[in-house]
């Protein structure tokens, strides 16, 4: 359809410009050239040279021969360099593919040769597996070292370390945004709990995208000062490498997870941000209090997953820290939905509370849309918090697909949606409350069960650790749920009859778990338990 | 060039939608139907009532046959009803096209032609003047009258009257977003000092990029209370409209500037942001006392054009009001630059931070590029605070272009950079400070003589009320600086002399007005000085 307002009124230089987090530190260096970046043990950095030293790293990629479309991939903690990455392998309009840090070294190998890896960074402290894993390619990327003071320990295992391949490239690099946001700016790997991995793609315009959806939901202002508690290589650390850059903040670095030491981060910075999965949160309540009383700011933080309980959430307020709940997954950026609190909320009993924020809420402003409905005719289920279907998503910050592999992205965007593959119910009020993942439901004499519902029931006795509920087929209903359960070390012997009658004062009859079982379980290097591992234990019991 | 990156990784519904701020009403009416969304007078609205009138809007004209591409005209103070026409009109991919309530009927006239209007909303207050300007068309558009309860004076020039044409509308009309975000959102037409009035078009994408640039460089957070102090026919509010919805925010309107009413808004409603020409700050210092101490809590001013003088921010935030100063222009959105703020200049004396915050300053992070140079080869100038160049544009918030006028439109973008026709300096942090309009400069004896520097002596002499500086040829000097200058009411006559040896304490001598003329100051109908109607005069004298 043609109108007045389509003629002579074309794209230019002037009016059109491609969507990129990348152009977010070019603005910060020039206009807070002074201000702190970087803060990593004792190393302390500006923008300035944060900037110039991406520009380096981008320079010194090209003189390599890295082009637009060549993969970089990344083995490393949360360190300067690893954000260096986010900025300087972008500016060639290369690809970044950060590496989960606790992959074996065939994963490494699997993903290095799936994408094409021709230039790959990685920390001493990875060295070994590495190692490994190039000893398995046909064609190994170049290797470049990272000697990390912070850690001090291992071998290099190239001749190439990354402060001197800095200093090959220059720190007035002339870098360019992409000719077109839609090209790809990272390559993020599935946890992969069935099969090989998938290799999700981001582009330049979703990670722009979602940098700012961050700072809307969460409303972080100017110079946050950002704990790195959650790992950047986990879908980019939400994209909040690129969010607290565009915002002119401090990135406060974290090699590993240690609660004294992220408390001491906290009071010594005034660090006001941080994000990560529950575990996060839990660990710090076994602080020791002098840490814990340590800062009298007020912290936020965001988490997602499952929504801590009302009692960690109590203990976690009770410090100082405000607990904001996302949803998200590999193939979505990070988070896409909040759980957009209500100040008539607060006055709440904590378990009211502890429950309403356990719920994934609405949709980030950056997403097109969130529906729960039918998995196969995507019909839309009443808002009615009771019936189940499956979370879909929608927009700008969903993934490009997976790479190579067209077949999986069709299936991923049939009818025009992103198929999460979890399970939720629709409350009233519009917020979507994870159940279950779709292939973990289990169907017992035609009704649904949720095994996280199960699960949390389990999770509530004192002597449980970790419990995970799995399908187990049955003659008469189809299936049963079947639990298996870690007992905490030390606790006294528990039988499977006083974990089923303990679950009946949370659980209708039919939810009950009608076999225990006690064991260590089964997970993936990234943490994730191995339902499918369980699932078949169970169907041979 | 190609790569594994784009091949079977094309956008499709799941993972493309088009960038448009219509999205965010639908987003807060869905999250926050409860919370209020709009209050004037007497009236309260929440966000599911106002989605729902917009959505009435879009159905009614619909069904009037306003289709994609067509134009809605509205002349309408800052009004609930003009809001709804920020979305209801672009839920159908018509074009907003909002008229400067301070026109004459000729230029009305002209732009309802020149836009091509279909349908024009307009408020009782400006019924004669529209109906003079609809005699003038061959073509009249459709009318339809809006009657305001807090104006309640006119007469209807129409028989359809807006809440009844609403009613014509359903509540859960089913509108989309635009196929392509390039497609326009609205039309503006410049203040048109000299010749006809250009018509600037604005896009999805770029109306939502500047919303969402807005809360980026403010920092406004969730639920801003916003009073409407800005007109929102001018530039459509900022883009205020669509960010202060994206935020579930309260929309508080006034129908005109007056101090008394502004303050007892603030205290009543607890407003926290507002917007306005300096003008505004200006007059609420005249405000009675007790309305100025009515409010403890602080508001944040967003104030572009000039920014003001030491003094006047000294007692604007002495009431509590944070001023920001920003620039921008109606071919890009609004403002489009910020003087972000440091904290380490907060302890300076109020001299230096006024002549800080008087900086036009930095580019939103939502500008792709902010430049000064020359105005003929566009090579930038030197970062330092001196040279004198054009101020440079260039990004997604810059304007589609100028409606049938592509020559107009091809000149202003020239090079691949929007020509602002803003002389200024760069400093050397960066910072961009406003010298004078490129056709305003005066050139003497070679030398760049800045009318707004002399201006501003000017106006610190404390019987001047106005004052507007041009050039005057001069054979010798080939232009010299001559002043026109409106005395305050009822103070002693002044003399050519004083004035000139007033401005010697604060200008060099080569600056100094040669000639100082008494008189009131022609201006627009948006109240900008017509120096070309000056510089007319002073050829003359």
């Amino acid at each position: 359809m043609s109108s007045i307002f389509e003629t002579g009124l074309e794209p230019t230089g002037a009016n059109h410009s491609p969507l990129s987090p990348v152009d977010f530190i070019a603005r910060t260096a020039d206009v807070y050239p002074e201000y702190p970046a970087v803060i990593h043990g004792g190393i302390r950095r500006n923008w300035r040279e944060t900037y110039q030293r991406c520009r380096r790293l981008a320079s010194a990629l090209a003189g390599k021969g890295v082009r637009q479309g060549d993969t970089v991939a990344a083995m490393l903690p949360n360190i300067p360099q690893m954000l260096e990455c986010h900025f300087g392998v972008p500016m060639l309009g290369a690809v970044l593919n950060a590496l989960n840090t606790r992959l074996d070294a065939e994963a490494i190998a699997f993903m290095l040769e799936h994408g094409e890896a021709k230039v790959l960074i990685v920390d001493r402290e990875f060295g070994e597996v590495v190692a490994q894993a190039l000893s398995q390619l046909a064609n190994p990327p170049l290797v470049i070292d990272v000697d990390d003071p912070e850690y001090g320990q291992g071998s290099a295992i190239s001749e190439l370390d990354y402060e001197d391949f800095l200093n090959e490239g220059c720190a007035d690099f002339d870098w360019h945004l992409p000719a077109d946001e839609w090209q790809a700016i990272s390559l993020n790997y599935t946890s992969g709990t069935t099969g090989n991995p998938k290799g999700v793609v981001y582009h330049h315009r979703g990670a722009y995208e979602n940098a700012l959806g961050n700072q809307a939901v969460w409303a972080m202002g100017q110079h946050p000062v950002y704990l790195w508690t959650l790992p950047m290589f986990h879908c980019n650390g939400w994209c909040f490498p690129w969010t607290v850059t565009a915002f002119a903040g401090t990135h406060v670095c974290l090699r590993k997870i240690d609660p004294e030491k992220i408390l001491q981060l906290i009071a010594e910075h005034g660090v006001t941000h941080m994000c990560g999965a529950p575990i996060v949160l839990n660990t710090l309540l076994g602080a020791s209090e002098a840490a814990k009383s340590g800062f009298s700011h007020s912290v936020q933080a965001m988490t997602a997953g499952a929504a801590p309980p009302a009692k960690v959430i109590e203990a976690i307020e009770a410090m100082g820290i405000q607990v904001t709940h996302v949803y998200g997954l590999t193939e979505v950026y990070g988070p896409v939905t909040v759980c957009a609190w209500k100040s008539e909320w607060d006055d709440l009993p904590v378990e009211e509370r502890a429950a309403l924020k356990a719920r994934q809420g609405v949709r980030y402003q950056t997403l097109a849309g969130l529906m729960v409905g039918d998995s196969e005719t995507m019909a839309p289920v009443p808002r009615d918090g009771r019936t189940i279907g499956e979370i879909f998503l929608r927009g700008n910050t969903v993934m490009k697909g997976y790479l190579k592999n067209p077949k999986a992205t069709a299936e991923a965007f049939r009818g025009g949606w992103f198929h999460s593959g979890d399970l939720a119910v629709w409350h009233p009020d519009g917020y979507v409350e994870i159940k279950d993942r779709l292939k973990d439901i289990i169907i017992s004499g035609g009704e649904n069960i949720s095994t996280i519902e199960v699960e949390d029931a389990l999770y509530r006795h004192p002597d449980v650790l970790e419990a995970a509920v799995v399908a187990r087929p049955d003659e008469k209903w189809g299936e049963t749920p079947c639990a298996f359960v870690t007992l905490k070390p030390g606790v006294p012997e528990v039988g499977e009859q006083e974990i089923i009658d303990f679950c009946r004062q949370r659980l209708a009859k039919f939810k009950l778990p009608k076999t225990v079982v006690f064991t260590d379980l089964p997970k993936t290097s990234t943490g994730k338990v191995q339902k499918f591992v369980l699932r078949d234990r169970a169907k041979e019991l």
